[in-house]
């Protein structure tokens, strides 16, 4: 209650980058995660869910970002001085799960997991602070066979969602081969400040092609907005390695003659392999520029890309691009129990992969109730029993609210989408009847004026029927 | 990537308070959500999603324990310095919302929504710090007759949730009649020290019957621990008064004298009139011992009550007591505009639901997958081709990863729960033959090894067929 004397009242707003949804939007979503979620049970996955919060160090720093102080993530302290984070994912709350479960869990563990996750970024369009996941991982999973199915799964994930089977495409590539990628041309793939340098500067390949990139691999390169990123320093023998190898050149030879790499390449090789074998071939190709900006990947890695063309905000035609990427991550529990895990996951981008659906086809309209009126303020349990007979026939109704006039409630059933309105005034109710109104049919009519006569003939737009008949004809009408 | 030579690691371990969950419980929890969902979408209640953060004083401190500094939230500042904090509940941030979207938003607007919120209070057995709400409300949806649909649908809900009818009881009371039992006993309804006080009281008259509930409308309680609490120092008639009221007693004459105790007092007569009228009455009982904590209810306020027994922790039998509530908030959004709205919710506690349904009987085990054994490592596509092909059939079906021996596999099957194993080794592959074994039929034989023969012409635990019955074998000893 506030003072009467001075009222400081709080502006309703809220924080930038955090979305509020509703409507189809939303219905949408919770369809699409159903099947995905469905997908992912047929493979055997089961759920689980761990909560927001995890200590910080638990949790690691694995975020892309390296230049920010509090690396992206959301932290407070407890009430006994720890400090806890917000999950940034669901990969790294797992990773602390099977650490602490290890001896109860099975061997394969296939968990898949639906949850908020929050980025501590700056906002901007489309770019939000809190966002849905919908995740699946093997642990206790080798390689290639559960990266293989975790891309086939991924696959079908997208297609049950509604993606057109003939626009996924998967970019497929490896850490390990880029690791002896940076051994053969002379780095530490440890040295995380300049190897990681050249990681980035590959994963801009196909945004910026290979002069941009050999510009970030070497001196350094300024962008259209003046802004200056330093580059890796590489010699220009180095600098031409990498991009001979993003061109997908000679490198093959090179590559066999070092450890990691080789065991890279023989990897993909039956990834890609297993996937032909079973139908998903068409949808799968190799693309050194795919490099996975989560620190934590050890092994193969993998975008899903959307390749129908869409328009971007500066009004060029695009391709879509990711709705989601995994990989292979054999140290992530090791950071808990010294001993390495093999795991592969994938994670679905949940609003990314809305928008495609919404940049393919409308997402369907949620389903509006029926309305009914509330004329006289002493017969509220009567609109009460319509609505409740509706309801008893799986269809969705309402009372009105608020005590308006009938202008004032035919406008709110108009704005809240209503198929049909429910009367039941002082005449009706002495004769035991209801009125109702058909608003798509009426819709339809006024726009269609010259078939009026002929159409009012065959599908009355409003009708007064005894009461009892009020749920067939609903029902009649709604099917 | 852990340097070799210190390795500091991280213990796995997550914050107190903080569940993960897994298996049959949060599948049950998801079907229940869903339910539930479906009932609010019938009564014309469409989803709504606001995000997890809130600017603090948005939110507002309603919750009920007024002695922590922090009021019981997880709080953070934003870049620029404002501070955020994690919602406790989904009414407050609703409040945010229909302030912010006040000319869009049709009227009535009804909304439901679904989602975590946190407490940052001290957790302990079956006390968690983050849980899940399944809540609807309507706005500028004036009394009596907005709250008795509110009630109703909750009525609804727990009974799609899986609840019987028969064990629920809505206890209804009013923050208007207490504001009017307040004001005939002389305290200002407004001093939120004294007469919270006396609300607190009341709100314990269940558990400590009047002789309790007196000591602390007078000086003080100490309770069996030890513990004194400071009492509201009311003189004795003020107590005989409030006393009284609890009983039932001689209170109405008093209370129809003052204005806003006659108003509530009438509001729940017609709220119990609907009810009754519509079937409900018999579920719904006036109890004037319902307070509710939160701080920011203004008129008819409920809870639901499960009236089953079962053992508390110090094994007495005990009612199940509540597993939700609600109540009419008319001031809540005027904290952002000064205009009240009209407005009643109700919220489902979705973890106490839960574990009154699995008190009640056991929840359904997931459904666990079919285990196809990875024998031969070069046939690893024919194990795929094999669980896809059951799956493509709509029978989860799994591939076993991790290299291990038949014997390891077929214990993972076992711990897995697995109905039934499909094993193709080098002999089944080189007739066109796989071997399926039904770990039901099997479990169920050893059970009763008296008539084992029998079974074993008519159920065979274990047969070898040709590769194409795969499917049709599997499918007909699933259904």
């Amino acid at each position: 209650m506030a003072k009467k004397n001075k009222v400081l009242r709080p502006k309703a707003r809220k924080p930038r980058g955090f979305p509020d949804r509703s409507g189809a939007e939303l219905i949408a979503e919770r369809l699409m995660l159903e099947r995905i979620g469905k997908v992912y049970e047929s493979y055997g996955f089961a759920p689980l869910s761990t909560p927001a919060f995890e200590y910080t160090d638990a949790l690691g720093k694995f975020l892309p970002d390296v230049d920010r102080p509090n690396a992206g993530v959301f932290s407070l302290q407890d009430d006994d001085e720890q400090w806890m984070s917000l999950r940034y994912d669901l990969t790294a709350p797992l990773a602390r799960y099977v650490a602490e479960n290890m001896d109860a869990l099975p061997r394969p563990y296939r968990r898949y997991a639906v949850g908020t996750v929050w980025r501590n970024e700056k906002p901007g369009p489309g770019r939000f602070r809190e966002f849905t996941q919908i995740d699946a991982d093997a642990c206790f999973a080798p390689p290639p066979h559960a990266d293989a199915e975790i891309i086939m799964m991924f696959i079908d994930a997208l297609s049950a969602a509604g993606v057109d089977d003939k626009d996924v495409e998967i970019r497929l590539s490896s850490r390990k081969v880029m690791t002896g990628l940076l051994e053969i041309i002379g780095l530490d793939p440890e040295d995380k400040g300049r190897s990681g340098t050249v990681l980035r500067a590959m994963d801009k390949y196909d945004r910026l092609g290979p002069d941009g990139v050999a510009l970030l691999l070497g001196e350094g390169r300024k962008d259209e907005s003046g802004d200056y990123t330093e580059g890796a320093k590489l010699e220009p023998g180095q600098i031409d390695s990498v991009l001979r190898f993003m061109e997908g050149g000679d490198m093959a030879e090179a590559l066999s003659a070092n450890r990691i790499g080789a065991e890279g390449t023989e990897e993909l090789a039956q990834i890609i392999s297993t996937l032909t074998e079973l139908g998903y071939g068409e949808r799968v190709k190799l693309d050194p520029s795919v490099i996975r900006g989560l620190d934590y990947y050890t092994g193969p890695v993998f975008e899903a890309e959307l390749t129908f063309d869409v328009e971007n905000e500066k009004g060029q035609t695009v391709q879509f691009g990711s709705v989601g990427s995994g990989g292979r991550y054999d140290g992530l529990i090791a950071r808990f129990k010294g001993q390495d895990v093999p795991s592969v996951g994938c994670s679905v981008g949940v609003s990314r992969l809305l928008t495609a659906l919404k940049s393919k086809s409308a997402l369907p309209e949620p389903v509006s109730p029926v309305v009914v009126l509330a004329l006289e303020s002493d017969q509220m349990p009567r609109y009460h029993r319509m609505a409740k007979a509706l309801r008893a026939e799986g269809i969705a109704a309402e009372v009105y609210l608020g005590g308006a006039g009938m202008k004032a409630q035919m406008r709110y059933a108009d704005k809240r989408g209503a198929p049909i309105v429910v009367i039941c005034g002082e005449d009706e109710r002495a004769n035991d009847q209801v009125t109702i109104k058909d608003l798509r049919a009426g819709k339809a009519a006024s726009e269609n004026i010259e078939s009026r006569e002929e159409w009012t003939e065959e599908r009355p737009g409003q009708e007064t029927v005894a009461a009892d008949q009020l749920v067939p004809w609903v029902k009649d009408r709604l099917m």
